[in-house]
């Protein structure tokens, strides 16, 4: 398919801190977006969601999800934006047939789970994400330069997942019989995953995203070997295929591994510029094993607002102490992303993710000075 | 309340090899049990569960408790029992009053959410769980000596979590907000649990528990620095009450905390004998960060076991492997305890669980020979 970012179209980058960040460059401040960012804690979100009538309606409709994607950048000086999508949009492009019912999570119509319904996957036809790309392109331009947009995917073994188990799942038991017992057939869907992912991101880049971000959501339900042969290597694959310019300027990628801090080290090697953390991780350590070449992403608990905004402000002086002083210059070591550790909660009290937002750049500014 | 383990009416332990890996002394093979092992996925506990009517029904009747511990034992060579209950029989006894709704988790009538319900919140009488007790005393006799039984409690932050979330929880939002909003009460919850833990696993140890495990179930949800705080601790504090010694004969203890693979270091430091480990953990790794001062209990993915014998076969040897050759002699170094990085699942063939404990008692002893 023929996509354009007709760069001549976008206006330049005003607020550049989350790319510097990602590129490991200096900044006057530490940057910060939080996933999830448009969604279900936002009235303004829900409101447009009840007029789109479904979750799906909402993602495929160009105009709401340009619409959503800006509503947290009104409310509060977030350093990025992100693509309103969902992780399984791939899957879906396949032929599985994505749902999402009222209160639940996402449902396919068609399952993965034998030799013949293996065969029968191919990476997708991009024609049948259109509607992604060209969200890409309009909330772009939307965006007018206020801050960068960051498109994302699922990895390989977290689309596996779903494509596996049909739906999320408590113990991913299909998925991993599957993996124990026909580690062939794994693989190959694995495989056709990582091609489409990759495709996917760089037609994201071609329409206008200004940075990539892999979600491994699944990847640290897996055990210590299996996450290096069936997450760790698709990612790698992924990660071979990505370009990481486009007209000329760089585009950061960011790998996050839900419950991977066990990994890190071998994370390390990735050919990204950024590794997502969860709260369980600690900054200085992580800071300490992941050495210089990647920028951190992350990573206080999501619950950590439901506290009062005092208590919000202390775990981020926390979080900020914890990874210490950002090397300045390019190259000189590793920068720091403030975000949760997990998509926000769709009970956070959006005034608390003001008082969040105001902390992490006031200390931070506080810290460089 | 008056427990007597009555010694002299017990049989002389005839495995021993599970007790002796505990306290890193040499066995002739990898001494193997497994979480939840007496269990819904074996037809006969089925039938006795059916029979008593309810979960709650089996537990606290001393004739079934006893029926089912002893189920796999008479199916599987395994070398230790562990006493049929749950890990909330606690707070159950402190008034909240647990039930089990069929085919769904444990449920409480009343969580403890605010000062009020706090203030109220004592160590219970260990009048109100002698049907443990009862129970412990019964399978020790009933066992006759034949492998060592287990007994075992929830850990305090286990504990906390489900008595303020009232029932299991996908994202711990009620007990964490009032982690961060009101440590206070965390604290003092956590302090009543701890020492109410120790009482219990005491009388447990007098009723006849041969070895105890706590089970921090939930220890892996928690942020880095709240870990610490909130739940290893609490598992300090219960170590520092615990029996290590009864009627002249060493009682090992196993602390366990699901995805506490990040704080293995800072759990080398605790008090007890035998570290448990899920399987994201690498036993290689573990072992050297551990040291000589622990031995270790796990690790497979339970989900290992729908994989076919020749499989499952290959994944014991590469676990035994991984952990590498026992240290023997008392104190040189860590042992290997072999068990499941978690509780076995009700939709396990049980056939699969005879090539397990068959495969691991081989090759262990191949490994020694």
């Amino acid at each position: 398919m023929n996509i354009s970012s007709q760069p001549g179209a976008f206006a330049p980058l005003q607020n550049d801190s989350f790319i510097r960040a990602c590129l490991r460059q200096a900044t006057d401040h530490t940057p910060i977006w939080l996933m999830r960012q448009a969604g279900r804690y936002l009235p303004e979100y829900r409101a447009t969601r009840a007029r789109a009538g479904s979750f799906m309606g909402l993602a495929t409709n160009t105009d709401y999800a340009t619409e959503v994607t800006l509503q947290p950048l009104d409310r509060y000086p977030l350093d990025a934006a992100i693509l309103f999508s969902d992780i399984l949009t791939v899957p879906d492009a396949m032929g599985l047939g994505l749902s999402f019912a009222l209160g639940e999570g996402p449902k396919f119509a068609y399952a993965v789970r034998d030799e013949a319904a293996v065969a029968q996957l191919a990476v997708p036809d991009m024609d049948k994400l259109r509607y992604v790309f060209d969200a890409v392109t309009s909330i772009r331009k939307a965006l007018n330069g206020r801050v960068p947009l960051i498109g994302f995917s699922g990895s390989p073994w977290t689309l596996a997942c779903y494509m596996v188990e049909g739906a999320g799942s408590d113990d991913y038991r299909l998925v991993k019989t599957m993996l124990y017992s026909r580690p062939d057939l794994m693989h190959k869907i694995l495989e056709i995953n990582a091609d489409a992912v990759a495709l996917y991101l760089n037609t994201q880049i071609e329409a206008g995203a200004q940075a990539v971000m892999i979600f491994d959501s699944w990847g640290g339900v897996l055990a210590d070997g299996a996450f290096q042969e069936f997450s760790l290597a698709y990612t790698t694959r992924v990660l071979g295929q990505l370009k990481t310019e486009h007209d000329g300027v760089r585009i950061p990628s960011i790998v996050f591994t839900k419950g991977g801090g066990l990994w890190l080290e071998e994370m390390g090697a990735l050919k990204c510029d950024v590794l997502g953390l969860d709260w369980t991780v600690n900054l200085t350590r992580a800071r300490a094993m992941v050495g210089a070449n990647k920028a951190l992403q992350g990573n206080i608990d999501p619950n950590v607002l439901f506290a009062n905004p005092a208590q919000i402000e202390s775990e981020v002086a926390k979080a900020l102490r914890s990874f210490g002083a950002p090397h300045v210059g390019a190259g000189t070591g590793p920068t720091h992303i403030f975000n949760l550790g997990h998509g926000i909660s769709q009970h956070t009290p959006p005034e608390h993710v003001a008082s969040l937002v105001q902390a992490v750049h006031e200390y931070s500014r506080q810290m460089r000075a």
